[in-house]
């Protein structure tokens, strides 16, 4: 049956992970009504199957290499085993909490969600099984779903996805990984805590290759002192699965033999078999196109999140979110500035970042300053016992472009970093102000006197 | 024998601690001649005695929470002991690497040491033994040292002072800390993860009192939970000890037996018999005066860092010693802004803050807006199951003007706090920029998204 008796919503939300809800949260927050359809948890990928479990799933191992680690800092201890059904119990609970909390918020707003699969059936419908759905607007905001590579086929048991991976019962005695992004290095970490052979495979000739040449060759390093194998500028070539094995073979025709294969080689839109073609939407290799403020071709549809091609990454979606209810709600805001958004990779070490890269900045700029800060001269690294360093460059002259660090805990950085590309600060601003001593974030304090002219502890 | 024959150098820094080095270092690299002073070790308290070896012990002390607290998150482990003599050695190498660094840097930097107990004998010289060194300007950098209360004799066996604690061979079984400052806390903490029976008392109503009262109660509630013992607002009227204990009694007239009493009252200025009051310098109550820019009543003496009235930490040390060489250099430098300056207690868990109290606001601007963001809807506090909160304070209409935070690992977000007071925010600007998630700086984001009225994963 169709709402038409009730005529339309102002804005009708497929999707409810990050950017579905935050635009739903803050639409209904400014007086709009608003139906979010999701057709699994309210939450999406972020909550259940991406950056919550997976941090979980790193906590964890953190806990794990303190224990091993534990004689270094003067405690006696022993590690008695990994219980994954017990670690699994502790991720899922961290999910639960914070889904009841979202789900609490939606109901309290006074957003009506309805659960089960939309597709798009006009500029301004969208069905849920008998139910049609009308809006004056439409937000698509259906996510991604983890790609695999032509001929790549994934059985879930030995050749996985990191949902699958996710999921998993028991630590694998090996692991193959397959892809050097944010997704296949954090698991690369938490394998490796827990004690497995991890081998990772990257087309490309970095870990994290989009992330400052600098950053990727220390997290290299920092996982090598850890005993990750790293097959850097290597193709995959194929991979054989027995009963309890798996081996994969590169176009160098080297093997590699191991317990299971994950498959981490980045996300596709989930766009197809939605309505969408067939409404009329632009699509690009299955991505919704968009303008910089998330319209598609149809004025009456938006879209953002995973789905448009650019960062895929949970505050962004919550941003766009934001943003595309403020304006369906005419309140003029601005759109969101891509340029300055923090990245992390949350492995052991992480390796966080904001604006552009060296290289990017010179091809920007012509010539750039930088100036690295090693964190062997910084106290809490040296309490906490990592490595890293914290990179700056700048423009000619002018603000800080882009911040590069490494380190463990590094990623609760960036947040200050944020604020300073932003807000295009000048070096010698931030070297005016007084970072806590001692902690982490000295170093990014220290970084900017050196850049400033006037470098405190270190040879400058 | 003197100097003389040389001619006097640019400036003499007595006091080799994190202010007297930091003017030190950044003198002579505005190209003074410097000579300085020191008659322990380069680095003074806070890398010796204080900021760093604390925070060596804390983490060790982190160490063994994880070990116990390893059934929460999957991983099955046992504590078989603290080995504090492994324990102190970590800390001391910790120390020992730093210390190396600084030594480096200030022979690098081309800096005379002196090692020796300076005196004052005239504006423009410092006497250390037979050597007179004299300089156009002088720096008293003498720092601070742990103060007791009238009639308490520290007789660093059962009653001891932090300088004591930090070397201490064993876990004591029980312990009572006077002094509920972040020396008092911090402590309380190590000893209270490391198994002791822990019994705070505070003369003022809170822990942590020069803290925003919310901070305080939150911080008294974590460590009931702890199982920590707190006695607020209670009165010391003296102790007793015997050979293995000591008893220490209330005015209220409750008694308390431990097997230690950590004095930690506050910490006092190092100026007695330093030919201070001889040359004329002013001084109230031992602490040295100096006006905004750091003179002392005499044009050729300047003074900071513990030893003067007001905020004793060793980034302001820091910081003063900057402003202070380029001042003597002629660079006309900004006064150091005392408003705006982060403090940690580095706890479990922590309280950071930087700018006014609640209190301290409405004192000023009569209504304040303030808002509080609860830990337990950040996704990162969850996984790390901390608790706590961030609260803001902004003037009416106006910028952010206190940020105030409770939970593990929040010392490292008070560096972007610090630059949004220090740069006058308004909450909105704050709330357009994107923090990464799952971190627990997004707990800022989200505090801001709410006070400017558009919160996203809260009722607001």
């Amino acid at each position: 049956m169709a709402d038409s008796a009730a005529g339309p919503v102002d804005l009708v939300v497929l999707g409810g992970g990050s950017g579905g809800y935050a635009a739903a949260l803050r639409a209904a927050e400014l007086g709009l009504s608003v139906v979010l359809i999701e057709k699994d948890k309210l939450g999406g990928t972020c909550l259940h199957r991406g950056c919550i479990p997976t941090k979980a799933l790193l906590h964890s191992a953190e806990i794990v290499d303190n224990i091993n680690e534990s004689e270094t800092f003067g405690v006696r201890s022993t590690l008695d085993g990994i219980d994954m059904a017990k670690v699994n119990a502790y991720k899922d609970s961290v999910v639960a909490g914070l889904f009841k909390g979202l789900t609490g918020l939606v109901k309290a707003r006074g957003i009506e969600l309805v659960q089960g699969t939309g597709r798009l059936v006009s500029p301004t419908a969208v069905a849920v099984g008998d139910r049609v759905v009308e809006g004056r607007h439409v937000l698509l905001a259906t996510g991604s779903y983890p790609k695999t590579l032509p001929g790549l086929d994934i059985d879930h048991e030995r050749v996985i996805t990191s949902d699958d991976a996710l999921v998993l019962d028991r630590v694998p005695a090996s692991a193959v990984v397959l892809g050097a992004g944010a997704i296949g290095c954090e698991f690369a970490s938490v394998w490796r805590s827990y004690g497995a052979e991890v081998t990772i495979v990257e087309a490309l000739g970095h870990l994290v290759p989009l992330e400052d040449e600098s950053s990727s060759k220390l997290l290299e390093r920092a996982f090598r002192k850890r005993g990750i194998t790293q097959h850097l500028g290597a193709r995959f070539a194929g991979v054989k699965t027995t009963d309890d094995s798996v081996t994969v073979s590169l176009e160098s025709g080297r093997t590699i033999e191991a317990e299971l294969l994950l498959v981490a080689v980045g996300r596709g839109p989930v766009s197809a078999n939605l309505g969408y073609e067939e409404v009329g939407v632009a699509l690009d290799r299955g991505y919704v196109l968009v303008d910089r403020e998330l319209r598609t071709n149809i004025p009456t549809i938006s879209a953002l999140g995973d789905l448009r091609p650019g960062l895929q990454l949970a505050h962004v979606g919550f941003a766009e979110g934001i943003y595309v209810a403020e304006r369906l709600a005419g309140l003029n805001p601005v759109p969101v500035d891509y340029d300055n958004i923090p990245r992390v990779t949350y492995s052991h070490p992480e390796v966080a970042s904001v604006g552009l890269t060296e290289a990017a900045a010179r091809e920007r700029f012509g010539e750039v300053r930088t100036v690295t800060y090693n964190l062997a001269g910084n106290g809490k690294a040296q309490i906490l016992r990592t490595t890293g360093a914290v990179t700056l460059v700048a423009a000619p002259d002018g603000p800080v472009v882009g911040v590069h660090m490494v380190g463990d805990r590094v990623g609760e950085l960036i947040a200050e970093a944020q604020l300073i590309t932003n807000w295009e600060a000048f070096p010698a601003e931030v070297a005016q102000l007084i970072h806590p001593h001692p902690t982490l974030s000295e170093a990014l304090g220290e970084a900017h006197l050196a850049l400033a002219g006037k470098p405190l502890h270190t040879h400058g």
